[in-house]
């Protein structure tokens, strides 16, 4: 099982991040567009794309195998996000078969969401998905995430929720401001940004409930991309309902909390950043996609769901990550 | 206790650091010396001085006010650095009342051993440190300490070990070889140092044990700055008997452990670092020494010692650390 949980940390794979056209030239930063903006650009103003592409939509907010509780977290996490950004998200653009997909046997089940910024916000895109597969034992592995990349425009922290659960019982909590800036060379930036915010209030919160323990990452890359305040429990308890009672009481309050504080003070507005921090930004995240791309989706999509659809999927995500 | 743990973190004051004469321009980093490099040279040289700094050793290797095991431990560690490096370490050359000191009532005493590397090795120098306080309800806090810098003819990671007893029953643990670069964008500094190296499994050893919790620092900053196999718990046993157990079969094996792997693979050899890539190592160990010394030392060593002891504490240490 820990094989499944470290290479199923779905939207891990990309705990920063930045512009598809942040690997453009600054000069060119805001007048030429990546493909996948383009698609995203025309699919908005024609009504046909805009429908094909959105198809998977409703699919993906159903969050379909996950728990009363489990669901309406992920939906209301999705709404706060869609809700502030309103129309500066563009439309999802991914293939039909991209946003949703399964295995050929049927025991694997995946909805893949992502909503560009557009070209005046300081969003690059937002990421949503949801994995289910059938285990052996009868039981499933349910993932669930919601991340939110910025562009270059700015240098806050991305955001990064992952839930992971391989039973009733059983919970993993990835939630952070991963920071796009080396914070020991930086400390106005983790002053800003980890202690005004008090976000380790938040961290401690979840660390007092009882059947709490620390999740360690089996990549050591991915813990070096996250913050010091980051979120990574492991929640195991005796009943299924006393699970429910914990995302609905505890968990839900400090996600909700969290992303509230990325809305409000990292989101809300482009930052000035020199051109010779911008390069900086670029190359730091573009290092940590790769990496993160490597470390999560390279092995375990093509295992969970075969190599075809592995390599569909793939190619439609490092449109986003590696463009 | 906490607010006494988070200040008394004595050596974490300089989780990483680089030569004094990192400071001085690249060009001149191999031929012009600091004071303190100075001093250093001439104690070598002048019997007279050599004993006149080197009188506080007997006291600071004795670790007069902790256990047995705990005693054998450090002593054990400061002597493998010693017989490693030999003739490259140069005599302490601290004033005698800044190797030993403490405050008027007599309740605090404290021993400070600083050895610097010769010129021509890739040490910038050795820490070694213990303080014991008696408290209000009778017991005493002791903390021992061993860190080890490198200079910035090398980018290895350092060497940073704490132990903190507030009583027979309790123990922190701070064991790291903090990283010097940014391991985000550089994984091949972490594939080299933290993973060929298998450092995390020297940390689940310690993670197995029953008493074992994990430990946050107070300061973000601290939390920055080690690597992500950094060894930060608390230990709370039942009994002072199995701390000495624990100390003696599990902490000690895994801190020699990890000491013997900073000296084979970081502390070996000088490797060739660019001047562009020197810059950045001092300026990066500058900055964390400034805020370790602030976050650290500034308020604790008044609060322990009166305000005149503390000054010249801090004076003769930032010769060290702020040269």
């Amino acid at each position: 099982m820990a094989v499944v949980f470290s290479h199923c940390l779905y939207s891990s794979l990309s705990s920063s991040s930045s512009s598809s056209s942040s690997y453009l030239s600054p000069s060119l930063h805001s007048s030429k567009l990546s493909r996948r903006r383009v698609l995203s650009i025309s699919a908005s103003t024609t009504p046909f794309h805009m429908e094909l592409h959105n198809e998977g939509r409703p699919k993906f907010i159903e969050f379909p195998y996950v728990s009363a509780p489990h669901r309406s977290l992920m939906s209301d996490l999705v709404s706060m996000v869609e809700t502030h950004f309103d129309s500066q998200l563009l439309p999802c653009t991914l293939p039909p078969d991209v946003q949703y997909y399964q295995n050929q046997s049927g025991t694997s089940h995946a909805s893949l969401h992502i909503r560009s910024g557009h070209v005046s916000s300081p969003i690059d895109f937002i990421l949503g998905s949801w994995i289910h597969c059938q285990l052996p034992n009868g039981g499933a592995l349910n993932i669930t995430s919601l991340s939110a990349y910025l562009n270059s425009s700015t240098d806050s922290p991305n955001f990064l929720m992952e839930l992971i659960r391989s039973s009733p019982t059983s919970l993993v909590l990835i939630l952070d401001l991963p920071p796009r800036k080396d914070l020991v060379l930086d400390p106005d930036y983790l002053q800003k940004f980890y202690e005004d915010t008090k976000l380790e209030a938040q961290r401690q919160l979840l660390e007092k409930i009882p059947e709490v323990k620390p999740y360690f990452s089996s990549s050591l890359y991915i813990r070096s991309v996250v913050s010091p305040t980051a979120i990574l429990i492991r929640i195991e308890s005796e009943k299924a309902e006393r699970m429910e009672e914990i995302i609905e009481d505890h968990v839900g309050p400090v996600a909700k909390q969290v992303l509230r504080l990325w809305l409000d003070k990292c989101a809300s507005e482009k930052r000035e950043v020199a051109e010779t921090e911008r390069d900086y930004l670029q190359k730091r995240d573009k290092l940590v996609r790769t990496k993160t791309i490597e470390i999560d989706l390279a092995s375990s999509l093509p295992r969970l769901f075969g190599p075809e659809t592995a390599e569909r999927v793939m190619a439609a995500v490092k449109e986003y990550f590696s463009a």
